[in-house]
């Protein structure tokens, strides 16, 4: 039915990415040592090249954002993997390797493979683990790595080398890189510790360091764009079917219970989302992309009141960054801040629960009520990273040493449409990912929960 | 570095699906019946159109396959999701579902949100669960389904509907459609059953039936083409983890042991190849797309006699269908079918201890070794799926609801690069999805495993 | 060394227990329905006599307690099983049960199993569910329960019967009894229930009806005396590994960094001390029926330090009823009372981690310090129960059911040195399971945690 | 009911426990170096005495065994636990911990428990792990122990010291403890494990060597004596479950199903008892205790030809040792023997499952019927502990340890009746559990599973 073929012709466009070549224009390359690895006999097509690309958008709706953009070309990234020709000879490299900021699933996967891929791909044998955050540069608290060191870091959780927040001094750290002779710089951690991460290169290249820096983003809260996805995601949302289970569990064996369950997702609702779909025992999700309302007509109240009639019982999951603007806020909280500079967020659960059992209470006095509520955070944050997981950061760490051996730097790699890529570092550190309420996702994910829209009529 | 933007114009291709008013030009329009919920507020972009589409390749060499086919268009298809105008008005709704095949997590799942999905999305009444297979169509075993009785289905494993292979009788089950009044037949099989699909659909247009047929492909091999991944098979995949680490600590535990696993995959090893690459303890990966052998330089015994040096102890996991042209067959096995007249494997693990003991009797003699085979398949595919794909179950029945709802047939619903998309079944039928080792993923994985080549000198 | 046999010698006191015939001596016997089964063919040792009996008391100090009580016959319970006669003919059984109080896992199992029970090895076909604990009987709010309903409950969590507190209206609940001519009665619930339980036994016996009364009770935090252990224990101390996991894992990976794990327990530690013992990752555990303090030598401070010098991090669990004494109390909390009637406890968790919090901004000024606060309580009472007590609450819920049959009544089933044995519901009801912080067991438990002792100098 | 008071008087005959004094009267004593820990303010009853006795039966027979032995004394074992004095100075201590035969879980966290408590309880220094059993003694492949290496080990499966069947040299093995001047020495072993330790300890009493033995029995099938249960029996149970699970979801969506599991037990049936007891999806348990025949009346045949009439579909567990005197077996499977010298069994599984397809094959002809077997024993016996046997696994250690620097040789530690006690070894290496068909627990499990007796009529 329909369709056929578009008249609209499109060209591809590549995004460009910084390279050690751009200000080492003399830098000799080195044939990449996996050549002499005496099982490996590589097809043709086992190195991949500069005009290896992925496009970045594969959705379009022909009648309307396709046309309307047809002089732009196809926004494409260069794709990431081993190169025939490498710019570090293997003796000569010196990595550094920090996290920062707070746990997910996976952390210590990235590290691992890191470690094993420099050491066992590439042969690097000097490669230093940044103990607790930026801090850890400049206050000399490092530990050399190797493969027998990290065998089995990707089955614990947490981060071995430690992490912090804040400690960013972009003085003294990139002091310490010059001084300690670094001149491979994997930095793993969140949106602050990414922009971090863009200063670091900026200086770097300032002082014309030869020197390839490399972001990898941890966000458990899925909130970076460009990618498909961020590592521990699928662990983080696995582990909130627990929570969400028990409070089903505790709803369903009380009279009128509701089951209440806060998860991870400041600014963005993705966790939320994701666990309410694979769960099927909530009934409704609330998000910080999408406004509520508690009392009235289409709110949320009448809306339990429904399902409590219906079924005895209901499940509610908020992510931590819901309903901010519903909550009174003394003074003191409006001017607060974490360690990362962050607006400290009121506990959108507690408030909730307090609120649903004000509104029982006032309109069915007598009658039994029960709100369990549920904060997993520090139970799914904690956790070793799931076999998908695993996966994925074992992939998502071969292509960063794949392209810093390769000479690209101040760049981020990750998947795109399922293709392991690279992006400009810069690109991603502004870049964000929200779940937008507006398009055929959302809009059906919708359908599939049918809970509220918030629309007051 | 590179790149920029190509010089080559692209036009896209959308691939034609199956409508039902091919067939019945003058089939009249419902409204969608979301539009009287309530509690919903669509916004703008809520309902998807024709025009939405989605592409199918993503990742290009610029230098090779893109200006080689510049000629022609980038291939799409429709996009998924609920349509503003419907052509089944949904009191007039008899659905039918079947299971056919082997055992896959996530059957259950996507049996309950078909059912759910219609009953609650769409207000139809009438769904009948046909049982145990293609036979149950023709002999009168079926039981009407409702959103209370499926409620926790997505927690077991296995199908409540019940399975069996064989089974297919075109005659007789276009005879039992036709009688028993279904006009939706939503089939979940493998590629056999999806031939057998393809079969139903043209006979029903054979007879100007006015039924929406559609396949939703069940492969816990991960074979099937053109979908990012079937279903349940990241469930397998994190259950395959289980059964690698007790082999791992077997081998660990002992002199010179080696713990062997047997994973699931006939033509395809793409379980066994992502059970790798998760666990990080395998030290080889043999499947069926990549000969090997057993002898000699550059061999499976000279890498494993290396590791036992190295380490003390090796993990090796096979696909089922790897090695089937090494292991001696009687003429009688070479006869040999099963009930969907597969040709019989024959057991690579039993046979691979079996030469491995071999061996090392016959280098070693006297010296301690030990060999754990472990065999999880049935444990594996009887789990209820995990998260990821309790997830991805929802939105593949929904997707399945929508189409067939919007009037589409003879299509398979299914994630394209991540979104949700409509396929023609008969290119599905005929789509095959294997382990390519001569590209960029696979020789990256290998560099990651750092196994062997298998490439005689 | 020493030993060889003691002089004194000692004779065996078995506990009187409550029957039927006390009341109606001329209750007439059945045959055990058993012996008609056609696979049956008991053994001679099958069937349990009134002579069958268990000691109590298994461990002795020869030199101390035992000569001391020399006078004192051993005491003694009559064993559990199934009897011969039976004291009730199957066709004329009206069996009702109930559950009462917060959740715990296996209650479930114990519902399943005594209506598969009843059902299958008596021949019982009227059973009732009574729905939302003691209330349930005076608000006819019942469930006619059979195998097929119940069959799959004991892989779900909660209870399927739902459950509340308060609601206890003896001559309501005595008189629903009689109206609706139960005869035996299942009553599972806490102490506060056993309580209850005891008084309508009371009133059943005053009334002289025909009634079996038997108290199952249930209670997470294993706080029930004479019986070895409650069901669900040992599910909760396994769930409480992950709490404790992720604590320890947040506190390694941080710099001073804390995790703190609240577990239940209002008047006893057997929760804390068992997942203690059970996760080695815990440096201290604070329990109800231990004092301690926080500031001074020998206090929790001093000891964190020292910990957090020497490993850099610390993992501290505390039993929800410990250290109630310490927090500060407005008057009005002094005054609240839960819906059972209890005092209201203050949150030791959330009190304990600001006074670290402030000992540590007032003693190490400017240095990293992070406290990580777990409260797992929901997501470990609502889990199904693990292999262990589904073992057990089958083998609980058989014992009561034969022990009714036998025509017993006013009694509690539970393990006594792992014989199942029956106990006088009123000593049940008196009897608390209190750590002994004075004797070996406790003393060598001190001593593989290594933990202060909290005695001021 | 009945009952009062026995006439019948009993005294208390406490088993005699090897003593170092019993072979060096003169050794001197030593504080237990507990006394000088700074946060250790032990209460007056910390310390057991030789006095503190458990006793070892404690269900009787009134009627029947307790009087007919009324001379014989009640048999009591020493408790274990820390002593005052010690006989060991810890500075002088060389301890060897070494682990022999097939994998159990809870094998590393014995040793981790072994080393934390020698060394941090103790203050001893030197701790060796013999490697890879017996032969490790001999073949000088040992390591030292310390806290921070075994610090993680209690998460892992299998055993860090690695094992091996066989390889036992009495001669060799004593002299290279007297060589490498050990003085403690404890074994981790199955029955001919604890053969050999006993073996070891004469050796060492003839040679009038001053060491102090104790063995550890490690035995997933519990089939040792005398104590409660052997150390990761639990967690056996629990993992069963997975492979019951998944027979039991392969039956259910099959036409006429048939799930079977061989679990682990040579020659009792304990992990499959209580597997079926746990699960309660099992239609039948097959033990090597209770012989079975397949066809005729009250046979397993009509038996499951009856629960597929009834559901559909059934689930058979068996042990590994039942039905081995049903199996055909060639002249040379009549002879074959193991590396331990144990007869070689042939694989009930297997076998049944034929007996089964051909069972159907002749009685109903063309009809659907499946049979999926599962056999878990590597997946099972490969995890680590769960949290009861890693609670289990911490005081079996504690108390061995306490035991050896008590002076107390040639003993077992292990739970009587839930009192951690000393048992000889010479009186374990004996003894046997068995599950005993004709008693109480055996009939009334007989009657929650209801299942056939298998006695022809």
């Amino acid at each position: 039915m329909a369709a056929g073929t578009t008249d609209q012709q499109r060209s591809i466009g590549v995004e460009k990415l910084p390279h050690l070549t751009d200000y080492f224009p003399d830098l000799q390359t080195h044939t990449n040592p996996l050549q002499s690895n005496q099982f490996f006999h590589p097809s043709d097509g086992f190195y991949v090249t500069p005009t290896d690309v992925v496009l970045r958008h594969t959705a379009f709706d022909l009648a309307a954002n396709f046309p309307a953009t047809a002089a732009a070309p196809l926004q494409a990234y260069h794709r990431a993997g081993p190169r025939r020709s490498i710019y570090f000879e293997p003796g000569s490299v010196r990595a550094a390797i920090v996290t920062c900021g707070g746990l997910c699933p996976g952390m210590n996967t990235v590290i691992r493979e890191l470690v094993v891929g420099l050491w066992e791909v590439y042969g690097v044998r000097r490669i230093c683990g940044i103990v607790a955050g930026y801090r850890g540069f400049y206050s000399d608290n490092a530990v050399e790595l190797n493969p027998k060191l990290v065998h089995n870091w990707h089955k614990r959780g947490g981060t071995a080398l430690e992490t912090s927040r804040g400690g960013f001094d972009l003085h003294k750290i990139v002091d310490a890189i010059q001084h300690q002779g670094f001149n491979q710089v994997y930095i793993i951690g969140g949106d602050g510790t990414m922009r971090g991460a863009v200063k670091i290169f900026d200086e770097i290249c300032r002082r014309r360091l030869q020197v390839a820096v490399t972001g990898i983003p941890k966000t458990v809260d899925n909130d970076v764009g460009i990618i498909d996805q961020s590592f521990g995601f699928q662990t983080a949302v696995e582990m909130a079917q627990q929570a969400i289970s028990a409070a089903h569990v505790e709803a369903e064996s009380a009279v009128n219970g509701i089951g209440l369950v806060k998860l991870m997702g400041r600014s963005t609702g993705h966790i939320a989302l994701h666990a309410t779909l694979s769960s099927r025992d909530v009934d409704c999700c609330l998000i910080p992309e999408m406004a509520f309302y508690l009392e009235g007509s289409g709110g949320l109240f009448t809306f339990l009141d429904q399902k409590l009639k219906e079924n005895g019982h209901a499940v509610l999951v908020v992510a931590e960054g819901a309903g901010q603007d519903l909550i009174p806020r003394t003074e003191a909280q409006k001017e607060e801040r974490d360690e990362s500079g962050n607006p400290v967020f009121l506990d959108v659960g507690g408030w909730l629960k307090t609120e649903l059992r004000n509104w029982w209470a006032r309109t069915h006095p007598g009658e039994l009520f029960t709100v369990k509520y549920i904060d997993p955070t520090y139970m799914i944050r904690a956790v070793p990273a799931n076999a998908t997981d695993n996966s994925y950061c074992s992939l998502l760490a071969h292509s960063a040493i794949h392209g810093v051996m390769a000479g690209y730097t101040g760049f981020v790699p990750g998947p795109i449409n399922r293709h392991y890529s690279y992006i400009p570092l810069k690109e991603v550190a502004e870049a964000k990912n929200e779940v937008n309420t507006r398009d055929h996702k959302w809009a059906w994910v919708r359908s599939v929960t049918n809970q509220p829209d918030f629309v007051r009529s």
